[in-house]
């Protein structure tokens, strides 16, 4: 309905206005707050909290690439994700906030209830509190649908998760400025929308894909394997592949330049890490100053669509990157940065990637959505995906192999309450599968 | 019936007296092949595979206790433990092996159809190839029941996992020397029986306690909780209090003894780390030597077992210890050594422990099951549980609180396949909720 979203640009841009802030880039030597280690290079916050970020050094057995070194972010600590539910007319809706990140394209994004790392809500840098925390950390207040631990970026947070909770309310809490309700179609088509739904959010809804779906038939059907099978697979993909992760100094992550100013791959790939001096007036202090993951290149994040017995399954891949937690978890059928490939051989060339952009770009019917979504701002400085899922039942054979396996929307849903099991991306697709209509 | 069990002794003697074997207790210093690292104090195997022993500094905010140090298993590599089920007369039998291991009280107990770290199957010590482990490396050779990445003794080891998984065959299997396909009654009254049925075996057989259980009607019904209930208040505990653990050398463990003989704890509690030098026909090599850690008493595993409207429940307890690797996982109502708590007032004696106790020797019927199991003959000396469920219906409160939560055998059934959700010692409960009628 046009109607709606007028309603929402209008409010949006409401927030928009009554919001000052300014992103400047600075050399990360002159972050105030942070600073290198004099002997390891390793960036860090002087109070110890919030992230740091150092090299590791990773080995894997038999894989293409069998070692490499690389920096990355590390935060130890879980931060929390939540949204709030209340059902209004019979249906649930979700509570939304406006919330500006320095490392969004655009600032302005929209967030969960509450999206706070521990040191947020700990109130480390003596910020305003949390609103609507303690409707997610006191156990019993509402009604829970999702809890889980679950990870971020592999290829650049080491081991980082959060915890995605979502809590249903019939109390009648105050919406406060930067606060909205948003329906299931709403979300819908603002999923469809470039860079509005931030990541945080995103990750969330995907443990609503189940029941809040209004693309639900997508993932009702007999699936073409069983939950165990998926299980087996997955932990022989885990198991399969030794793989040893050694911190290391940032100076001595090879193949990368550690100076004043940045760090950066050697033959520009990959990412850069950036400072930024933040002015603002929405955010729990009102200046800061941090280092940003700014990657090199927009990715494409894809699942292919088949049907098997008449039952759409997605194609997923068990994935392995540098700081997956348990070695790998389910991934999209493709995801990469194809300008980190345009140096190789043809044949390193993603699987499916061409498919996929074939697919996307050939008749009409077969995009399912093809959307631009950014990751999160807080830690990423205009990190940028081009989300796609595409049906190509004749394009792609039904064989599996080499880390692939067909599965149902159903399944993933199934998989991703535990927490753990799916991959950022994937949850992001996922939460695309199931309110894009 | 107590022919089938009269048949099991025989075969198990039988088994027995053709192995010849010998475990000596050497000092740690003379460990053929070990040596503890000239800085640390570290212990370890030339090789640099097997497992380590170094020391663990562990920071819990708002414990009891919040700062702790003491010794640690390291283990990174992740061993395989596979069941394989074949029906006979339309009933899922389980292939098991009759294995000795040097910390075993009995040398001999019943073994997985693999039970396997990696360093064996990869032949790091040369030794024997593992029968029946292509059965379940090689993707789709059988029908996977369950495979999940589960954790182990958190109070010893450092975020040790290991593969649990159960394949379903109806390829016609030889049965080599030493293994025998047994049936669910039969593997409920070994269950019954002390000293059995080892750890590996108990908790592979804990992911089928859904399907095959003699027991099942323990495992129906409504719960009081839903699962995202569950999952929320697991969660909870996960992330309410922040852990900082930080490995530290052997030699700086604060409170414990190194000496070339052993480490040891200074007041005589928790556990005390030998050498034991083996000579045995039965393993993939027939000679070797290593450190066990011996627990410093016997411990008692319990479940409270109550009905909600008909239902039975068991009360479980969010369990953080040193080495769990996600902080805290779902645990028994009681799990402790009485013995390290003879020192401490009686308001620090473990919740529910004499509740357990003072059920277990009342009126008969309220016993679903008592029996000792001993842990992980292979790097444990001497470890044994006094496992039990009772009911106490009248004894027990139904309020929660304090990190435990009712839920059902049935709840616990779904949330182990997954993987790291529940504790070794509630798989075990939960093997013997399922297969002790």
């Amino acid at each position: 309905m046009p109607t709606d979203l007028a309603v929402f640009h209008r409010w949006f841009e409401e927030r928009r206005a009554a919001h000052a802030y300014r992103v400047t880039r600075v050399p990360l030597s002159e972050l105030d707050g942070w600073s290198g280690d004099p002997e390891t290079g390793d960036l860090r916050h002087r109070s110890g909290r919030f992230f740091g970020v150092h090299g590791l050094d990773v080995r894997v057995a038999g894989r293409e690439v069998e070692h490499w070194r690389q920096p990355v972010i590390d935060q130890p600590e879980h931060g929390l994700l939540g949204i709030l539910v209340r059902e209004f007319d019979g249906v649930p809706h979700c509570l939304l906030q406006a919330k500006m990140e320095p490392g969004n394209v655009n600032a302005l994004q929209l967030s969960p209830t509450v999206q706070a790392t521990r040191s947020n809500y700990a109130r480390v840098h003596r910020g305003r509190a949390v609103p609507y925390l303690d409707l997610f950390t006191t156990l019993g207040r509402g009604r829970p649908l999702a809890d889980a631990l679950q990870s971020e970026q592999g290829a650049w947070f080491l081991a980082k998760r959060n915890r995605n909770i979502v809590v249903r309310t019939d109390e009648d809490v105050p919406v406060l400025d930067d606060f909205r309700w948003f329906g299931p179609d709403e979300i819908g088509r603002l999923l469809a929308m470039d860079d509005v739904v931030n990541m945080d959010t995103r990750t969330v809804l995907s443990h609503l894909a189940a029941d809040a779906a209004p693309a639900a038939a997508r993932f009702h059907g007999r699936p073409l394997h069983t939950l165990p099978e998926l299980l087996n697979w997955l932990t022989h993909h885990r198991t399969a592949r030794p793989t040893v992760r050694r911190r290391i100094p940032l100076r001595e992550t090879t193949g990368w330049r550690v100076t004043d100013d940045e760090v950066s791959h050697e033959e520009g790939r990959y990412f850069r890490i950036v400072g930024v001096d933040v002015r603002a007036g929405s955010r729990e202090v009102s200046a800061w100053s941090q280092p940003l993951l700014a990657p090199c290149g927009q990715g494409v994040v894809a699942f292919l669509v088949r049907d098997f017995g008449g039952v759409p399954h997605v194609l997923v891949r068990a994935r392995a990157e540098a700081g997956t937690l348990d070695t790998a978890e389910i991934g999209p059928t493709v995801q990469c940065v194809p300008a980190n490939y345009a140096h190789l051989p043809p044949d390193r060339r993603p699987r499916h990637l061409d498919t996929v952009l074939d697919a996307a770009s050939g008749p009409p019917g077969r995009v399912l959505f093809d959307v631009v979504h950014s990751e999160e701002g807080g830690r990423f400085h205009h990190a940028r995906n081009r989300y796609l899922a595409v049906r190509a039942d004749d394009d792609v054979p039904p064989e599996e192999g080499d880390g692939f396996r067909w599965a149902t929307c159903g399944q993933l849903a199934t998989l991703n309450r535990y927490g753990g099991l799916l991959n950022v991306e994937a949850r992001t697709l996922l939460a695309c599968m199931a309110f894009i209509p």
